[in-house]
């Protein structure tokens, strides 16, 4: 940290030079050398940023620098330290992030254990380390070495009998909640914003809204520690939603060393989108999927040159965490697989079902989620957070400790799941029977199972109903809470039980004409692991309305080879349209309107044919527009319209006959700019005229002195014609990233379109509640 | 072939209920049920597109296919075969592409060949599947296979000798002079757009301009015959950059198979835009990189949801070309290679040297190769296309025969470049002194040069600088030709260098401080290979003024890892410095501006205080903004206007005094609407009132009929205010794809600014020539 903290230093200490010109540099106002007025130009919370006005300011304060740094040795320095201030700071956010996620993976890998047993060689020994150098580590007994005591060794000192297996159960069970119980209280007390996989507010955050306090150190500290403790508690739920939370939160608190993105809210969400690529990154050891994964999926805003810089960051990110090597296996994660079989085209058949099935699951998933969702925002059980999280856990232990399967790490049964059979293979379900022999070098031909696998699938099967169930209850709790981790797990699972079935049929019945061409007797024809990881993709396809190009990408980037992109695209692209068919929306934008939160879907076309008029305020028979003169109206006048309204800002036209437009001002500038006026500028009283225009009109005699304006207005407001398409509209709006937009007819000023007004149409447009769009 | 006529045909059926509506019904003349005029709607040849009306018309085409789909089955089925369309159009473009490709690989290794000898077995076999049965390939003289005859054997019956040299020596440069004085014809006289490598006409046409013919059938016929031929004749050039033409070709016209494509100028970029994307994927083995390619370099216009169909196409396009199997090695490239050692953090050093190499070379050649065409340009030069090349492949291929490096096809020397030496090895570049016989296992230790390397270095020195110099007047000749192999090959041969040197000094003194710490005597520390892709990866860093993610991502998939990421961006990114401190223009767009074209650059930021008074026309001392009054101009006025300017559109007011604006006309659509109306409407003579308001204006009686245009008019055109800074209009510009917009003051027209004025303003403030710029 300390070179974080005295990068900070330095660069504070630089930019010092230039923070005289500050916000009322402002392009707009570039001619009105006045004094800034502090907190002109900023925001409140909750509210959505004017993404036109933030790159302006980035732009003017760009080149003043570029400008300055002409003049002196120091101030090109200056000038150059601020253009590779970038990439110190995405090298930051890469080494951060990356050391946070090794610490959490090696945390909770050390709590899963906890809950079964203990290291009495060293306490802080996980149950793998503790037995490494274990002398009896063959590779059947591998879980049995004498330095790893079961808590009924510990306390009944005894492995046998039904008593002890109470004692590890009960002891099971009871870590589980206390870890549940730490985790939850922790959120509540400390950081609620804590909660959840916070992708959907990251979405709503980069999209230009303000929630203060979403991505601050509070929040960090205490998501780092209730990740920990959520995964070791054997919920339902994954680390990934939350690591791209805690990577935005890192580079959120970075960009507080940085003047240049500290003070930029447009420029700070350009490091957010990088950050969120490094979380991915060191989430999946997916370098060029996480940089996807933020372009397709949480990035409003992502210019091309950001792009090199996210692909920096995760890749810093994803060799931090390689050398720190959590799973020691020198790979990223823990599910990495080569497989070495080819696939037969005839196998896109199961493919295409396991497609099925997740596009299924998926769209039942994200209907029952939000509905339980909703019955907790409404009903008296959102109160209870505590004992809601008490009471899923308890299940969720109670029903996973007897199937081994439920009581392993999510992680580890998914790993086990995509795994391919090898002769040293001691696990369950590879308990096959080995009729050959391993006579032929390295591949094994297909054999008939064993009863270890006929075990193995029925544990599955309880296994998946359980997965599906829980992980409904568990996702939207007030902990800290992933997704991707249950669907792939239940995908994996649907995908290894079919895998298993369509070995074994084409073993017992390769005589069958669908077998026969490809599948000849003791040859290799099947790879159980690969329809499971197919099924984990099918499973994950449905998350966003996006098209999870990312998730291809990332299992490109775990199976390291194209030769099974076209069975995992083909079950991903099934299970996508299957899904878009049962529901268009994605779980994250889902749980976005859920929360009513301002976001502008930016891929989703407008697909209605009303105009611009059709929307505006003010409607047919409301009142007229309320609008400001630009030289006419009194102190008093205005802050009439501002105490009678509610209007986050006022057109301002020439005159009210004419209403020809001249600009806009936001009613938070107008507030402060009059009180600061009353307080130290001599003689403005209620009745001084207010004056925006660039001369003083002319004044009779003994008037009271005017007040000039004119540096807070907005002197190129966005407009479009009555008869602009909303299609039209709603593009502009996304694409310039607009709070408001004025509504002329034939050169006259009729109306006004905000954002909210915009949302609340598209939602009206979709049969959906159009009071569900809480913020501007 | 059969099947895309066949699917052509059948959707060209099921288009038909549906072409009624055509472009009549577009969103802003929705309300207007009159017969649409033909023409109106479409584009001259070099005139940029209107990228809201076009997407707006693709709006309302699905609207209406989604409203009818309600009514019948039939209208269903025509919705889902809409739907699905787009990926079916992505399916053929892969196959055509893929096959496209690997027949262009096979004719030009096989033609390549021809220039040296002839398989007397068969004539179509080139050498190396000549010799594949043969027996005496060993690895000494696997050149000498009794069934392939070299032209001396062939014509004088002998391979010794300096007079078979001379044989050989001759026939070489007659077979170079022969197929480049047919490439060269064939352009000249079937398809002059065939010459170069279409990147930068493909990157413009993407941004909106119209170039007839660019992609045509008889394009894409003659660049692909003309590619083998110009790569055959063993000029400095590349297949890569031509293969994206081709594959843009094939997208182009399997466009024209499907209404929704052919008819929509917007939709049909976004298919040339995954059309590139296919073409990468085949030119390098890539499908992602293929995919970044075409996001970060050509597209202008790229929303997500073309993404997956991208990487669709691209991935089939791929797989077609791998079961076409051109190099016989199951991989899509013939320099596909795996490094097996790590490399070392001080190694960084050298590779960091190879990155300012990489951005010394991109500097320069750009700045030569921009100034020779230059010249061509201007001077005589220009008009002897056929004498041009004659002349540079007589000068390549008389230089080029006695060196072993420069008479292999460039693709065979960057891969004998790449390759790590092994055992098994006899090239010159593997001749060392074997002094441990092998001992270790796979790995060889670092060993001394033999003779071979010695001489091959002095030969690779030689080919460095015959590639260096040639390239650049070889580029821009009128021909087909691409810049990724001849920049690879440059950078591999430095990076080649560089490694081997390091090598011997890693051997002979390793007791150095700098080799201590990590190379231990008898230990393999250094890669020659990997410094040669690195240096190959610098060498390409300086294409573009982008950012080039995609050349790691391909470097990524070439090498099948992440261990080399990090070398690789090392370099890229310090050429990529170095070349930008020299000169920001990238190679593409300096030649998009030595020809003209109007090409807005996405990614640059403009940077300047200007306003938008100060780029708009009328200039303050011009005559006032030619107008159209919405009631009260005869046919005869308007004919007038629009004879005496050449203005391609104009505003409409409510009146001259007023100048309140009330939409804009196109001067095309007028012109043919006038024609239109004189011909077929009775009555309608010069001193017809022509009315844009939706009632016709009170007339005295016994006037002529009045016309009303009010279907050709944009109700909607986009405005700002005159003091809107110049950085946001050219935001505006670029991200809704503007062709002009109107100038406001205080609601008051006041005049205009083009694409074309856009683009003068950005040249006149970078200090180039502003007449340049040749199209609007």
């Amino acid at each position: 940290m300390s070179e974080v903290l005295m990068s900070c230093f330095l660069f504070n200490i630089e930019d010092k030079s230039y923070n005289g010109g500050g916000i009322g540099s402002s392009t707009r106002m570039m001619d009105f050398l006045e004094e800034p007025i502090p907190g002109v130009g900023t925001y409140d919370d909750f509210n959505t940023i004017d993404w036109v006005r933030e790159k302006s300011r980035d732009r003017d304060r760009h080149r003043e620098i570029t400008n300055k740094s002409k003049e002196s040795t120091w101030a090109l320095i200056h000038s150059v330290s601020d253009a590779f201030s970038g990439w110190l700071l995405m090298l930051l956010i890469g080494l951060l992030s990356g050391s946070l996620a090794g610490l959490i993976d090696i945390s909770a890998h050390w709590m899963t254990d906890l809950k079964e047993g203990i290291c009495t060689e060293g306490l802080w020994f996980n149950h793998e380390h503790c037995c490494w150098d274990s002398d009896q580590v063959t590779f059947e007994d591998k879980d049995k070495c004498p330095k790893w005591n079961s808590w009924s060794q510990l306390l009944i000192s005894t492995e046998e009998g039904a008593f002890a297996y109470i004692v590890n159960y009960f002891m099971y069970v009871l870590w589980a909640l206390l870890f549940a119980f730490l985790a939850v209280s922790l959120v509540k007390v400390f950081a609620p914003y804590a909660c959840g996989s916070g992708i959907p507010e990251i979405k709503t955050i980069l999209s230009g809204f303000i929630i203060r306090g979403y991505l601050g150190k509070w929040t960090l500290i205490i998501k780092t520690i209730t990740l920990v403790l959520a995964v070791s508690s054997g919920l339902s739920l994954g680390k990934e939603g939350p690591l791209v939370h805690v990577a935005c939160c890192c580079g959120n608190i970075l960009c507080h060393c940085f003047n240049k993105y500290r003070k930029n809210e447009a420029k700070r969400r350009e490091v957010l989108s990088a950050a969120a690529a490094a979380g991915v990154s060191v989430a999946f050891g997916a370098p060029i999927g996480g940089v996807l994964f933020s372009l397709e999926e949480v990035s409003y805003y992502f210019p091309l040159k950001t792009l090199w810089r996210s692909f920096f960051a995760a890749l810093v990110a994803a060799f931090t965490l390689r050398s720190i090597n959590p799973f020691g296996n020198s790979r990223l994660v823990l599910f990495y697989v080569e497989f070495h079989t080819p696939w037969h085209l005839f196998e896109l058949v199961p493919f295409i079902l396991l497609g099925i099935f997740g596009g299924l699951w998926g769209a039942l998933f994200i209907r029952t989620n939000i509905a339980w969702c909703r019955k907790r925002k409404t009903t008296q059980l959102g109160k209870y957070p505590v004992i809601e999280v008490l009471v899923v856990t308890a299940i969720t232990a109670i029903l996973a400790f007897p199937n081994e399967y439920t009581r392993m790490s999510t992680s580890e049964l998914i790993s086990e799941l995509f795994n391919d059979c090898g002769l040293l293979d001691s696990s369950k379900l590879c308990d096959y029977e080995n009729h050959f022999n391993s006579s032929k070098g390295g591949d094994l031909p297909d054999r008939p199972a064993g009863a270890g696998v006929y075990s193995a699938m029925w544990q599955l099967a309880l296994t998946l109903i359980l997965k599906i169930v829980i992980t409904i209850f568990t996702f939207g709790m007030k902990i800290p809470s992933g997704l991707f981790i249950p669907s792939m797990a239940v995908g994996a699972i649907a995908g290894r039980l079919l895998g298993v079935g369509m070995e074994q049929m084409a073993y017992y019945h390769h005589d069958w004409a669908i077998f026969n061409s490809w599948c000849s007797q003791g040859a290799d024809c099947i790879t159980p692991g690969l329809y499971a990881m197919v099924g984990a993709a099918a499973c994950l396809g449905k998350w966003s309305d996006s098209n999870d190009c990312f998730l291809v990408v990332i299992m490109f980037e775990l199976t390291g080879g194209l030769e099974y992109i076209v069975p995992l695209m083909a079950a991903a692209m099934t299970s996508k349209w299957v899904a878009d068919a049962l529901g268009r929306e994605g779980i994250y934008d889902a749980h976005i309107r859920l929360n009513g939160y301002p976001f502008l879907e930016a891929k989703e076309e407008f697909a209605h044919k009303t105009l611009a008029m059709d929307v505006m305020k003010p409607r047919r028979n409301d009142p007229l527009l309320t609008v400001l003169t630009q030289d006419s109206m009194t102190v008093e006048d205005v802050e009439t319209v501002i105490s009678e309204t509610t209007y986050s800002g006022f057109p301002v036209v020439v005159s009210r006959e004419s209403q020809r437009l001249v600009g806009f001002v936001l009613r938070r500038d107008l507030i402060i700019s009059i009180e600061n006026a009353r307080k130290k500028q001599d003689g403005v009283v209620s009745t001084s005229i207010i004056y925006f225009t660039e001369h003083s009109p002319p004044m009779p005699p003994y008037t009271p002195p005017t007040l000039k304006l004119r540096n807070i207005l907005d002197l190129s407001p966005f407009t479009v014609t009555d008869l602009t398409p909303m299609e039209i509209v709603v593009d502009i709006f996304r694409k310039l990233g607009l709070r408001q937009c004025l509504v002329t007819h034939n050169g006259r000023l009729l109306g006004i379109i905000t954002k909210k007004d915009v949302l609340k149409h598209i939602a009206q447009m979709a049969n959906q509640d159009p009071d569900s769009i809480l913020f501007n």
